[in-house]
């Protein structure tokens, strides 16, 4: 560790404001303190107040600049952490000075590479720390933040002490034949196996919900043309804080845009009307917007309640629409109702909604609501939902597991079966972190943002 | 001050980043140190890590804060500083949090002000603040450090007590007549008054060469067409840091784009070739030229070597450049030698290049550097410059000097000459900020970034 270089970055975004930030980790930190700042001796953690002096002797600029000593930093390493005023020239010209003084720009995740090669971090707790920044969802915070505590972790360490257990009870069978396993104990060990698999497989499901969270859960406005679609969206996104102005649709056939419901980020589709038709461009418009809803967990179905119940539209949805959660809106209903509920989808919710009643988007929202909470049923502060990267590792081990059971099966050796088994507990370890793959660990790193 | 409520503020710029700041001013601070981080007793100015915790008990993010006591933070009351983990979201749901918990948003500049009112800062520093945030160029941060130093503060009150010090002599003269100034104490008296008007009017002029540095000093290229200013231009702009990219100037006759010479912001033009024309449109491209050339401080005379001296293009120009500082260019010098330089302007100097030679720029850019150091002789250290807000009321302050002496010079009664001197002295007190004039501090506050 001692012999890691000094690394340097801007951890705030460089603009005029306020404050910037400059983390400084590694062994010339403590020398820092004393060539620019004239303090050999800091306490470390306390702030001090002082004139960035750079190397040519010019004040750069009054900073705020805290010490901390090794190993108890985020790194594990001497850290220095100077705020400036937040002007990027500022930013250049001590970053400029602390090359100077033999310090190296640091490249995105590295203080958080060194946390984990310090021992600070296990891999899982330093990806929820990329999850943190990149979180777009009070659900997903809590999640990645009860990950970095070491949710996952402790869930992993207790599959891999019973994958341990299970290989000690192999290697005791080959080191002591007249203690075979096969047949005294084969019950025994397929017990064992049982709820090692349901647990790696109950977080391998979470790998999609984990996407479906993070990539935003799909709602899309569906319904005849001019049933008021465009309105109701408009609405939806007025009543709640839009955290992120998507491009228009790509087509002038949708829009979509995120917002937050209940915590959740949802990505909320406004498609073309869909009626039978045999002009071309319309046409794909309604292909696109059957696209949309093959993809889509929620589907709020407009309708004009004014109007009869349009059946030609539902013949061309009814095989889209199986396995979605259905909202009906009966739009238009400060007019005279005409349509009929015979034929709507079974089990979906009705919602009586006007344009001239402000109360309906936050029904909506409602009912959208207590779809998620049902569909999604997340308790962040016990459940755990894993990454991509994790899953692979996951599968894998699963892979490996299966494979011993088909073995123990056939009656092979055991010396094969303890072979594949510790390839499983191999794969468990690469979560973790308990393994020396410099390459995946350079992959998994560089997605970090820079300076963290 | 204890009345003043708790004010909150993202001191960085929002983003996804490895770090953001929020800072808390007011009395709540303590309070907020022990309801957010069970930390009743924080010890001052050391940081500590700890979950945030909300109001309805939720972990938003792990975070570093650390507590300023009252009279010894930056706005001189309690404050709190947060750093989490640089994710919009989280300070959007901190931010939401705090002012569950009574705090409020701060205006642009209220931190700033706050220090100013409990004393931590006279007016000139709390505007140097300000122009550090915005500096452009090192020059104008090294200037605007040392006036947060108390550079200007520590003139202006020299000047004020030679004010003081006279106001006492003619109050003396009204309370004694016998000791009537005119008679006795006249060469006195405008002895003393001689120096400050000095001071007053050397500030008065810094004003100008203030506005240069921060707008940028600006130097333009020139010349016939096709003698090579584009590409003079280009490779000046990527032998230096480019600090603000500007728009492609808005018709297609110039480009212009900042860069940064010995520490001075420059703003470089290129502009359309100038010759005889009969074209209208080329006709408007050369007014525009010669607009640029007459706003200029430094104009690069770019000529073709191989051709013969350009009598016409000259004839276009040489009302236009008769205050600037003139830099010949003989490009495409590694051509043959015809132009003749007896016709050149004089005191202008000349430097030979090439598109051959990659030095040129670096001889061009060491001209035009010699040429700003004894043009904007400023010394960061020693020179003070003011800003339009100082300029005004230093200006006040001379027209009531002025009158002063006017009113000497026609023997009116002391008592009309003390009512003159004293509004002199406050109009520098203004500058200062010893008034009680809230108008002032708002209209100078709100263009303060938000967070400071």
């Amino acid at each position: 560790m001692s012999e890691r270089d000094t690394i340097i970055s801007l951890a705030t975004i460089a603009g005029e404001s306020a404050l910037g930030i400059i983390r400084i980790s590694g062994n010339l930190c403590r020398q820092l303190c004393e060539d620019v700042f004239d303090t050999p001796s800091p306490t470390p953690r306390k702030t001090f107040l002082k004139n960035y002096r750079s190397f040519s002797g010019k004040n750069i600029d009054q900073v705020l600049a805290v010490f901390f000593d090794h190993g108890k930093s985020y790194t594990g390493e001497e850290t220095l952490e100077i705020s400036f005023h937040g002007n990027p020239l500022i930013a250049n010209l001590i970053l400029d000075d602390l090359i100077k003084r033999n310090c190296r720009l640091a490249v995105p995740g590295e203080y958080t590479k060194r946390a984990y090669l310090n021992g600070k971090l296990d891999l899982t707790q330093a990806e929820s720390v990329a999850e943190i920044i990149a979180a777009n969802s009070e659900i997903e915070l809590e999640i990645a933040n009860h990950q970095l505590l070491g949710s996952l972790s402790k869930k992993l360490l207790y599959v891999q002490s019973s994958l341990i257990h299970l290989q000690a009870k192999f290697e005791a069978s080959i080191d002591f034949p007249e203690d075979e396993i096969r047949e005294n104990n084969l019950p025994e060990v397929l017990g064992l196996i049982k709820p090692i698999k349901q647990t790696i497989s109950k977080l391998i499901q979470s790998s999609d919900i984990k996407s479906s969270l993070s990539q935003g859960i799909k709602v899309s406005l569906i319904g005849p043309p001019n049933v008021g679609k465009s309105s109701i969206f408009n609405k939806l996104l007025h009543s709640n804080r839009a955290i992120v102005s998507i491009e228009p649709g790509t087509t002038r056939d949708y829009l979509s845009r995120e917002i937050i419901i209940s915590g959740y980020k949802i990505e909320l589709f406004d498609t073309a009307g869909i009626r039978d038709t045999d002009r071309t461009v319309e046409k794909l418009g309604i292909q696109n917007s059957l696209d949309i809803i093959r993809d889509t967990s929620i589907v709020l179905l407009v309708f004009d309640s004014s109007l009869p119940y349009p059946n030609d539209f539902f013949a061309y949805i009814k095989e889209e629409i199986k396995s979605q959660t259905i909202i009906i809106i009966e739009n238009k209903c400060d007019l005279k109702r005409v349509i009929t509920s015979e034929n709507y989808p079974t089990h979906s919710s009705v919602i009586r909604s006007s344009a001239l009643d402000e109360n309906c988007s936050k029904e909506i929202i409602n009912e959208i609501s207590k779809t998620l909470t049902t569909t999604y049923k997340i308790d962040p502060s016990k459940d755990i939902l894993v990454s991509k990267r994790q899953q692979k590792h996951l599968s894998d081990s699963m892979n490996h597991l299966i494979e011993v059971q088909n073995l123990i099966s056939i009656s092979i050796h055991d010396e094969f079966i303890l072979q594949e088994l510790k390839m499983c507990i191999q794969s468990i370890n690469s979560i973790i972190g308990q393994t020396d793959n410099e390459d995946m660990l350079d992959e998994l790193f560089k997605n970090f943002c820079i300076g963290k």
